[in-house]
């Protein structure tokens, strides 16, 4: 063997960590966690674009391209071209902060039922009759009656006033008003073509996500979808709350993170529409309750010790810069109201976007994030619980867990006694994505590869097995794993590790647990159910085969299982485009009944069964 | 003569000149200019506490005790100690920015009817119950329905609810909530015993008023007041206008100005309740349609010029930060609404002070300051109309003119064949104040020293004159005058001047040929008057027969006459603890009929007329 060691690369801010040889570039080790750097020159060290920053580890002599490129100062602070470095000991690099999925192509995560537009944010482009002896009335009050029709009560913030008297004369009297809720935020003279546009966000414990709408059309147009940076405190919502307790400044520095992600993903989404981020006149924000908090800057401790209390879950409305946010500063933030500590208002997103207690027949509605959030509408009662899933489902904690870009493998299924894999933009494989991972967890039951405890079958038995996933099997004990994809160009081997099965069984078997319990005390049976809805970032991919196999939920016809994307952004789109809509939020937070189900006792030989597969 | 010159000194920001003879101290030339400078250590030069800046002139040799208290950087800007520097030369002295008047002897002019205690802002006290698994209900609802009977509607400032956790739990449950409309604003711990104010200010032209009242008993407890620093601009709204417009940031200087002098006297006001001002949650402002838009920093170009529109008429509400006041953060600013271009929020105040639209009699209301506003109520309508009175009668432009402080003439009459005179605190007389200038005219022209024309009866006619008299009237033509109390050490003549007549002639004209021509559209003759309010911060003190003898008003009983202190300032206070007077400004602005007189031919006719005495 050439390489008798190897060194461990971690990425941050997404926490990914490789083995790489000692010598690889760090864009080739990036490019094997699954990470997509961009090089624009091809790699010659001719552009100096592909920045990132070596924060820990030893850091070799710069080659001449970073001398040239780089200044001494940002070589004393650790930067480097990716591209040119050749890593020569374990490392951890800082990528620069672009977010990591921008444009159109997010937008297939919403699933937009038809509402008529109907927005807070209002855009009326008028022509006043000028003023003169016998109409004296003021610059407010003439552009407050040609609006008055949908708004009787305007009122102005004192900034859109000072600009009032001359954009209504400088293009004799023809304005765009920007009306916020009942506030007049901007007048621009016609000719200026104000847009008018509104940004949903879905605070994810993992990732963020915002979705860019025309509020003139109702129509999204971009998005742009990031790591939650906070995840380096912790991946699940605890160790934030903890963060937050412990440290000096904690909640002020979870807080800045997660503001300042918001603030990247919509100057990314606004720039991939074309438009300046000041024509952003409102915020709609949804997440589960401690992101919520997060958000907010409220105190997230009461969230995690009993009686699980938030500071609030009533719908806040607060200004942007009160908050940081960079987008109009007379424009509105507006949270969508939480459940309860645990059950935040991403699930009440989620059920406003499926209209679920709308239906009269009996759903389900599952958001599998990194805290699980289960809503049952019985037909007359809406019921909601929340189950500590872990960062399984979003691809953390999996060892060679990526999210969905090209190279991850999303699809697994079993042909010919062997595994048939597919990668998205059919790339060499480079990591599994969230649906590769519950079909290669399926597939891996049903062929036997793991025991229906969840251990990987071992050699002894393997002969049980085809000789295709036989030879799949390697390792042993702990480090038992079935090989995916082998060692192509160094771009490193992809596997379903013991480890792995043990995150996801500890993951579904809480969030059938709860569904199971939620079931029994509305007094319905899995059979009641019309339809279960798998939302969440991964939702929309899982096979509902998978799923099902998995156990993640109760046997039932597959046809019942329906995956509804990205429900909580589309919920939150919703409530951007749809007064009607943010309303009707409010009513199902205010319907919905918490159950506290940790607390019993049956929840815990509950979850000791269905850990089972 | 020892003393062949005299020199001239000027004191900012209230623009007093006074002569003096070589040699004079500043704090000394200041007394005969009727401005006490607070001088702790009596003149000894030992305390360092009167400084002053001498702006312009000769500079004279620093003391051994300037040299002692002052840095040598203080000395070349100019800084002095007023009871040491004695003067050399003319000069112009800025004096150290204290408001004029603090305390509770400003209250004095205030009126106030009873009116239930029914404020925007309410402080609640509340002891909630503990959360428990049995009640997980937010800490935000839990409070929100403790105080909900006031405000089913409550929202919170994302600061309030930032501190609400800990607020609540640091004593049991019980807090103290304070709610701005319908906004929560603080939590404090009961223990903390958080108070709870309001600010109301009436922007003068000349004058600036705050009044400080506790929310919680709706009763004035301090006020302060102060020169509008805008008059270094022009001593009228006209030529403040012109400064905005023509000045490079003409317009924010003007805004910089009014806020800071309002924050000079909101801390003077707290600290003479000794409280902190961050515990003042609203503050509602008043003044005329110029000064509240200069408040606003809205640009007042158009109010100027025909046909004389304001930016807004309506009420504006703003939070304080956005307008740079130095009050609680989540605390409300309320300015009332005006009427027209030259009829503000101040009128509208007087007419709410005094219930005006709400007697079934016809009444009249003047304002008089340096902008004359003047409200007739038919009993059945509401007409407005204004008119531009100069500063005279605020005591600028009069040459011996003062505010009413002591040693300030308050009050003439004639006896037996002379004039008597008194002064506020029987001091020495050093100069005269509005009351007192009223009452020398009407003196003047009964006695004969002013001819019905307003010219100074001189020396070939004085034969006709009482002795008393006679030895009174000095100087000739234009440098006529009507002593009223001789030079007594050093401390200067106080006398009433031809150019004063000329001053208050122009100004009673003004409002005369006004009220005249109001009561002729609207069909009543001076006897439908039931009665005549005169407002203002002089209008407490005039007597209504001097008001009557010089021909401010028509001729009518006395006793009809009734001065209402400063009723702007009385009708700020009532909307600030009563929501019910609130609305009822804005129905009397919205009621209110605006007469555009000056642009009528007969206007210029009937004021050549009523300018006779």
């Amino acid at each position: 063997m050439l390489q008798t060691t190897t060194l461990t690369v971690t990425f941050l801010p997404g926490g990914e960590e490789i083995e790489i040889a000692p010598g690889t570039t760090i864009a080739e080790a990036a490019h094997q966690a699954g990470i997509n750097i961009s090089v624009p020159c091809g790699g010659k060290g001719i552009c100096g674009n592909c920045r990132v920053t070596l924060q820990e580890g030893e850091k070799p002599e710069p080659t001449a391209a970073e001398i040239r490129l780089l200044t001494p100062v940002e070589l004393d602070a650790g930067v480097r071209l990716a591209c040119q470095c050749e890593l020569t000991g374990s490392a951890v690099v800082q990528l620069t902060h672009v977010p990591q999925v921008v444009g159109k192509k997010g937008l297939r995560h919403l699933q937009l039922r038809g509402v008529p537009l109907d927005a807070n944010v209002k855009r009326h482009v008028v022509r006043l009759g000028a003023p003169s002896l016998e109409d004296q009335r003021s610059d407010f009050r003439r552009l407050a009656e040609a609006v008055g029709a949908s708004c009787i009560d305007l009122t102005a913030a004192a900034d859109a006033l000072r600009a009032l008297p001359a954009a209504l004369r400088a293009d004799n009297y023809q304005v765009s008003a920007t009306v916020v809720g009942c506030r007049l935020a901007d007048v621009i003279p016609v000719y200026a073509a104000a847009p008018c546009y509104g940004l949903a966000v879905d605070i994810g414990t993992s990732t963020v996500v915002a979705y860019l709408v025309d509020l003139e059309t109702g129509q999204p147009v971009s998005s742009a979808a990031d790591h939650n940076p906070q995840i380096r405190h912790g991946a699940d919502v605890i160790s934030r709350v903890e963060f937050a307790n412990t440290s000096r400044n904690g909640l002020i520095e979870l807080r800045q993170e997660i503001i300042a992600t918001i603030n990247d993903l919509c100057r990314a989404a606004a720039e991939q529409a074309e438009i300046d981020p000041r024509f952003i006149y409102e915020v709609v924000v949804v997440g589960n309750t401690c992101m919520h908090h997060l958000f907010l800057g409220l105190d997230p401790r009461y969230l995690a010790e009993a009686p699980y209390v938030p500071v609030t879950d009533e719908p806040v409305s607060a200004r942007p810069a009160d908050l940081g946010l960079q987008v109009n500063p007379r424009g509105n933030v507006y949270c969508l109201p939480c459940v309860a500590g645990f059950v935040g208002a991403d699930t009440v997103a989620v059920i406003v976007a499926e209209e679920m207690t709308r239906q009269p027949y009996p759903a389900l509605a599952v958001d599998i994030g990194t805290n699980g959030e289960i809503a049952l509408w019985s037909g007359e009662k809406l019921y909601v619980a929340s189950c500590a899933a872990g960062p399984a489902f979003e691809g953390a904690h999996i060892e060679r867990g990526m999210r969905a870009s090209p190279g991850a493998i999303d699809h697994v299924e079993l042909a010919d006694g062997d595994l048939r894999i597919s990668t998205i933009g059919e790339e060499q494989p480079v990591g599994i994505c969230g649906s590769g991972l519950f079909d290669a967890l399926a597939v891996a039951l049903e062929s036997g590869a793991v025991q229906p405890t969840g251990r990987m079958t071992n050699a002894a038995e393997a002969a049980e097995l085809t000789n295709g996933i036989r030879d799949r099997l390697v390792g042993e004990g702990n480090d038992r794993r079935l090989v995916l994809a082998a060692n192509h160009n160094h771009r490193g081997e992809v596997y379903l590790s013991q480890k792995d099965v043990r995150e996801i069984q500890l993951a579904k078997g809480a969030v059938r647990a709860t569904l199971e319990m939620m079931l029994e005390y509305a007094g319905l049976a899995v059979e009641d159910l019309h339809e279960v809805l798998l939302a969440g970032a991964f939702g929309n991919y899982i096979r509902a085969e998978s799923a099902l196999r998995m156990g993640l939920l109760p046997p039932m016809p597959a046809n019942k299982v329906r995956g509804v994307g990205n429900a909580a952004g589309s919920g939150a789109v919703l409530a951007l485009i749809s007064k009607r809509e943010r309303e009707y939020a409010s009513q199902v937070a205010a319907q919905a009944q918490h159950l506290e189900l940790f607390r019993e006792r049956e929840f815990q030989n509950r979850f000791a069964e269905t850990m089972m597969f």
